[in-house]
């Protein structure tokens, strides 16, 4: 967790105070900015101990702990002229808290790894831990962020993370969906990708990701461009799935259809998903919806907001409505990203 | 910690294949890598839930975990002309277990989230993680990978969180100096600052870092130049202070300088070093030792590698000799690093 790499006001040799009015980290120095974020960043009720030495401690009941990790990188996971730094906090809050959720365990800690240019302005970095607090607060109470690390790189990526706390159950695998169970999820399907469609098809301006036009987009399409720049998962769907006896359970991040695909082959077993129940295209082929994909045995109540949408058969691989399923390919604009561009 | 913003081999349309003989993270795609790279990670005796799953889920037993991250990035904080990827996978892990050791813990996983542009050979991604295995299998034995990231980035960026096992004591932190405490180091100090100069001084081409000339240093200069590329800090060492009674402790990553002086700031004293027992400028101001200083009560017999190299008096900041300190500005040729060279 040292953060020295940050250059101090007197060490300043470069591209300080090209943004005029605003001060950066190179300009401001680490300890400052320091200063300037913490006071933002939300905390956490298991935390023991918190940023300012060389490690954080955070309560497990449990006597187990619940870990993942996910890297955003400006280019293939989000233009920032498009996102701003709010919504990167929260998404990138959001979108780790959801791996927690998946397993059936209650978020309760984040260390945030930072990298951005030196003339980033300490506004970005401020809203950018205004948007983690925010989706901490709002989508996992009592979760928050326990240390972190600040450095400097020419791409600005953003490292989470989350820990989670099992309450004395079992986490909830990929691979124990039986033949028989029901397939339910909660959350949206499809409008992430909507979103994404729609930044792509008309957020640019020849062929670049263009600030104006993402405005306009925000307005006319609130909810897909959100689902897409600040998507707001089920998180405490997780553990209520766990409690309510979920067989398998998984976040879906690369579409329902590639997801369920992963379920079923850890489960040995075939979901036959309702196209009724679904959906279309958009939905079984949409990614980063961070929706959560569960089985339940037939007799379960379904708890909070999920909802049937198919059944566990015996065979291999995804069905809709009975017959085979094979996804689209997945295409990713992102992937055309040169390195440099919005 | 999903992985599929890799492309599949059939989705590859840019830089595939242009190191001939070598896969690369592109044209292999992300299944087949993880494959090769799964079996050489280190094993953690704390994993209940290995990779694989939408999260991890490791022991701790305690009650608490200790946590840190910590960044590096292509540029300011390695070279790759420099840094084996080897290197860079046992100095990822070293430098993170000395952050938990520095709190008096044992260090019981890791998740590693690694970013590297598309044209990597999945050669390098296999040597990072052996890097990573025998990292830790050298430094804190029975620690392991329990998760991670895989994404695609311009610059290599690598992003490691520690947890550990305070074993039912109390984490030491860095506000718990007294007058009249020991200040005691274990391990090397100046090493990895003197490496690194080496390299900046010896290491280049035209002022680009350059690969052959690394390696004659290497030759030349094998201390050194492991000190700064693949280092060795006293993971053990952490707990054996906590276990003796250290007061206060924190990892060496600024310089001996820098890091007393917050020492003594955070515990509202001063640290008085001996210039015979610390050696030059060198040893005081050199960053990256990641060796471990610490304070014991006057009567402890210092445990493990600690060596006494000063005392805790009354009073504020560093003194050497008696005398105030002033640490060099600690120049960083890194930050004159243009993004793109070696």
């Amino acid at each position: 967790m040292t953060t020295a790499e940050i250059p101090g006001p007197a060490e300043i040799s470069g591209p300080a105070g090209t943004l005029g009015i605003l001060d950066t980290l190179g300009s401001l120095g680490e300890q400052a900015v320091l200063a300037r974020i913490f006071p933002r960043l939300p905390a956490a009720a298991s935390e023991l101990l918190g940023p300012g030495d060389d490690a954080a401690v955070v309560a497990a009941p449990d006597g187990r702990v619940v870990i993942t990790t996910d890297m955003m990188i400006h280019g293939p996971d989000f233009r920032l002229a498009w996102s701003t730094p709010y919504d990167l906090g929260w998404k990138a809050a959001a979108s780790n808290l959801s791996d927690i959720a998946a397993m059936g365990a209650v978020p309760t800690a984040l260390v945030v790894a930072l990298a951005v240019p030196a003339d980033t302005p300490v506004l970005v970095l401020e809203q950018f831990s205004d948007g983690l607090r925010h989706g901490c607060d709002s989508l996992a109470p009592g979760c928050g962020v326990v240390g972190g690390d600040l450095s400097v790189s020419t791409v600005f990526t953003i490292a989470v993370t989350a820990l989670g706390d099992l309450e004395g159950r079992a986490p909830v695998l990929r691979s124990g969906a039986v033949v028989g169970d029901v397939v339910a999820v909660s959350g949206v399907l499809g409008a992430a990708a909507e979103g994404l469609r729609l930044l792509f098809e008309h957020g640019t301006v020849d062929s670049v990701p263009d600030v104006a036009s993402a405005a306009r987009l925000r307005l006319e399409h609130a909810a897909a461009i959100a689902a897409q720049l600040a998507p707001q998962p089920p998180i405490a769907d997780g553990p209520a799935a766990a409690i309510a006896g979920a067989t398998a359970m998984l976040d879906l991040s690369d579409g329902l259809a590639i997801d369920a695909r992963r379920l079923a082959a850890a489960s040995g077993v075939a979901l036959d998903l309702s196209s009724a129940a679904v959906g279309g295209k958009l939905q079984l082929d949409g990614g980063e919806d961070h929706s959560l994909l569960a089985t339940f045995p037939a007799t379960t109540i379904l708890p909070g907001g999920f909802r049937a949408i198919g059944m566990v058969v015996a065979g291999v691989g995804v069905l809709v409505d009975g017959e085979p399923y094979i996804e689209s390919s997945g295409w990713d604009p992102y992937r055309g990203w040169d390195g440099e561009a919005g």
